[in-house]
């Protein structure tokens, strides 16, 4: 049995798995003798992760039938089904973006307008948001981008609307999901690169602004209603509630674990 | 000009990029060559496609510079900061799941019992649902999903929750929506390989069953209450509403784009 088959960790779906740290300074021999010792193993899967330094053995192991299943910026994980019927588990295929209705004392709405990318025209008033980040929770996106595009502060309410599309970047579908916030904090600092404008708009001039989109427009109302998803804590769900949030409609949880 | 240089496509961020076909074939003195005249360039960011075919030019790249972004099973895209203060777009971050709570006409709730995966204790009765495929619907997930694992048909009828979590496979991170639907047909005849049980319950039994998780009495409870998040289309959004799904309160969308 050669080395790197002996330290071969079982993974779920019936895999076998090899770390970066584990494939470090393979060379193509040992690769070869793994191979083979493969074709009589009880796997049905094998992954080997492959760090930026070892890059150069990619291209024996797509010769040997492994394909690309993911990546991180200096690490390759790549898979071969060693039974045809064998299940492969999806690798990320979403992009998530989260959007912000943040209110005032006032009743009024946070709004912003985008500055432009090069050769595109200027975008009208809108939500601010952008990208949830890697292991971010929506709440704290949401806060977040509010903080940097507008110099707001604003705690989460509710969410109150979801958007799916598959025209995103690179092939990844979208989702982007719509918090309803509430403002605390009143003077707007708005990031110059990435926003021209922003301002606080009653909703009622926003309603009547021909050039607002219709999409936008139903936010805003759904803002207004009250309706909505709260953030709630399930009991005896996971070890910790940090590791997940889960957003239902209040009156639905209340009925479940109210008093 | 080198002839790649003369071939680069203009993309968003001040990005240069050349495809797979593009840079098929490709020596590492006409990368050279490319990245030379990159650095005068006034592009922010290259991002650089290979072919599995021409993986041998991984490791020239990661050696100049350039980092993983995502790939695809045949494909690896590769990208480089040209200038330090570059943004740089975020590769998908998700999985999606979609479970379905489906009612039939006596009010009866459809749960299933998964095989355990090698090494773990059976579940308990829970929802059926999966993985929603690349560029799917969530709509067609959730029937899909539904009819592999139970041999029923459904309709979808509206979203009542999403969780979020940061603990999923390959280091991405897991939002699991959860939609009513409506059994079109009745006679289960469930998926022997990952579905070790199926039938129908009454919502009353399952609520009093103590091994039944709080979290799927949750969705069982938001299942019935009426509540939750329809699929609109809004009109003026988008060249096509096949393009897109957008789920909202009915009572906000009624009150904005109602009579």
């Amino acid at each position: 049995m050669s080395g790197l088959y002996a330290q071969l960790q079982v993974n779920p779906y019936g895999g076998c798995y090899l770390s970066a740290t584990q494939l470090a300074g393979a060379t193509t021999e040992q690769l070869t003798e793994l191979l083979i010792e493969l074709q009589t193993s009880p796997y049905k899967l094998c992954w080997l992760e492959l760090a930026a330094a070892d890059s150069a053995l990619a291209a024996f192991l797509v010769n040997h039938g492994f394909v690309f299943h993911h990546c991180q910026a200096s690490q390759l994980m790549l898979v071969k089904k060693l039974q045809p019927d064998a299940y492969l588990p999806l690798a990320a295929t979403h992009t998530i973006g989260v959007g912000a209705a943040v209110l005032n004392e006032q009743g009024q709405i946070l709004l912003v307008r985008e500055q432009p990318l090069a050769g595109q025209a200027p975008g009208y008033w809108k939500l601010p948001g952008g990208m949830v980040e890697p292991h971010e929770h929506i709440e704290l996106a949401a806060q977040r981008e509010v903080k940097e595009e507008t110099g707001i502060d604003a705690e989460f309410v509710r969410l109150i609307s979801l958007r799916h599309h598959h025209h995103g970047q690179f092939g990844a579908s979208n989702f982007y999901m719509v918090a309803v916030m509430q403002a605390l904090s009143v003077d707007i600092k708005h990031d110059p690169v990435e926003i021209a404008q922003a301002r606080w708009f009653a909703p009622t001039e926003f309603f009547s602004d021909e050039k607002a989109s219709p999409y936008n427009k139903l936010l805003v109302e759904a803002a207004l209603s009250g309706h909505g998803w709260d953030s709630v804590k399930v009991t005896g769900y996971r070890q910790s509630p940090e590791l997940y949030e889960m957003f239902v409609d209040p009156a639905v949880f209340e009925r479940r674990f109210g008093q």
